[in-house]
């Protein structure tokens, strides 16, 4: 673990539950002095103060940011590049900036058409934590104890900035990697994006369904599981949409010709090819469950 | 909750997570003496006993099932009809014959042609319960606590049978309702075997992946919630995708041309028709959720 300075004025755009809790972990760390926080909505930021993630709050991105060293923006993807385009003139000369999205090329070329010369100090960050939940109510600092957090600099972003961005992760329990961005993103629309529209998609067949009322009514723990993800945030996930979306269409192709083929074994009736498919499935989760608890 | 006498001797073929709870369950509420159980492994049986599930092991259906006032099948539903066959003459002439599984509309042909006269006395029986575990060891009496049981009798079926299995389930804490096994069949497709079926999909499309260790590697919670029921039993699965191959083939149409209108927004950049989708899933999911906490 690299040893890493306090952040003097970190401005945290948008104040959620990653944002809030990477705060609150750096806090625990001792490892931040004012923390300003910017938001659209002045109930939330309140919340952040109640709960000692923010110290101050205001609504203007370009106040925010004024003489922080570190600015970290956790907004939804699509509003990435407008809030670097409208903070760009206020940043500190030195200031290093990150982002939390889910997506990295987008960003990444939003941060070099909104930045200028400060993109070099730009480093694009995806912690792969998280819940349904959402706002400053539902930060906790352990949210990243044993989590990886994806770091994906470009060879000309600044390697000290890559570096402090990376220590104040592990300084919060993060482990941290380096990919490209594009490799991120066929990554990421595997295994988050891809299982995010499959369970939306499920609940929206459900809700219109005939029977809908009794479906609903019968749904055990299984399906209560298997729909968590369907109660994410609506934005945030719309403009995951968005800004991977090639990724994602590729993902969601290669899962529905997959499901087809399932789909025509079940109307065959070749049990022993859905058998097959079955037993495949589980060896490989429960192989993939050991190594996480290892 | 009706008045209902202990069981004599129960037959338990099959002696699982769901038979074996079952058994627990009548046992902590002093509602059964004696419990045969029949299985194919000698270890289950033996693991079976250690647990105080059954008294007298054998892997015969016919010497198990002599003698029981109450039968109940809790194999992979492909074995169901088998059994019914096997036993039908060793019944006794009063016997109760239940079962578990999933589908009911196959389950009730079943039994029809296996057990002649006996089949009046056949109560179709599916609690929605279980977890991804199965055998004797998973099992446990409170497994059917505020859970629902559907029985799928017909016209011609007893009905001091169908309160017997009724009043059986109620005294393990579950609620029991009545439907017609073609509902149940419909309304379990949507919800239950649908689900599995995209689980199953998504491990073996991430299986193939060129990245696959690495997919898995950055795989988060939502991950591990979104496939738990990937680890169910294959065996299990493959026979519920056969006997309900009708209802489910329907099932994964509707849901396969759902998610290609979606994955069409997201290749359009339809923001405004993938918004709608995920707020309107989310509002369902929680109406739902909140029903099942109240």
């Amino acid at each position: 673990m690299s040893t890493v300075g306090p952040v003097k004025r970190l401005a945290l755009i948008g104040v959620g539950l990653i944002g809030g809790s990477w705060v609150l972990g750096l806090r625990r760390a001792g490892l931040v002095s004012t923390v300003v926080g910017c938001g659209r909505s002045m109930a939330n930021l309140d919340t952040a103060r109640e709960r000692g993630i923010i110290d101050d709050a205001t609504t203007d991105p370009r106040e925010a940011v004024r003489g922080a060293d570190l600015v970290v923006v956790a907004v939804p993807l699509g509003a990435v590049g407008p809030v670097l385009a409208t903070v760009r003139d206020d940043l500190a000369p030195d200031a290093v900036i990150t982002d939390v999205g889910s997506a990295k090329a987008s960003v990444l070329a939003d941060a070099a058409e909104a930045l200028g010369e400060h993109s070099a100090r730009f480093v694009p960050g995806h912690p792969i934590a998280g819940n349904e939940k959402s706002g400053a109510a539902a930060a906790f600092p352990e949210l990243f104890d044993n989590r990886r957090v994806i770091l994906t600099p470009e060879d000309s972003t600044d390697t000290v900035a890559v570096e402090r961005v990376a220590g104040l992760w592990e300084a919060v329990g993060a482990s941290v990697a380096r990919m490209s961005a594009a490799h991120h993103d066929d990554v990421l629309a595997a295994t988050s994006h891809l299982p995010h529209m499959l369970a939306y998609s499920l609940v929206d067949t459900l809700s219109r369904w005939s029977d809908r009322d009794e479906v609903f009514a019968y749904a055990a723990g299984g399906f209560r599981d298997f729909t968590r993800i369907a109660s994410s945030d609506p934005e945030m996930w719309r403009d995951i949409c968005l800004a991977n979306r090639d990724a994602l269409v590729v993902a969601m192709d290669r899962y529905m010709a997959d499901l087809s083929e399932l789909r025509e074994q079940v109307r065959a009736g070749d049990a022993a090819a859905i058998e097959n498919l079955f037993r495949h499935a589980r060896e490989t989760r429960e192989r993939f469950m050991a190594t996480l608890e290892s």
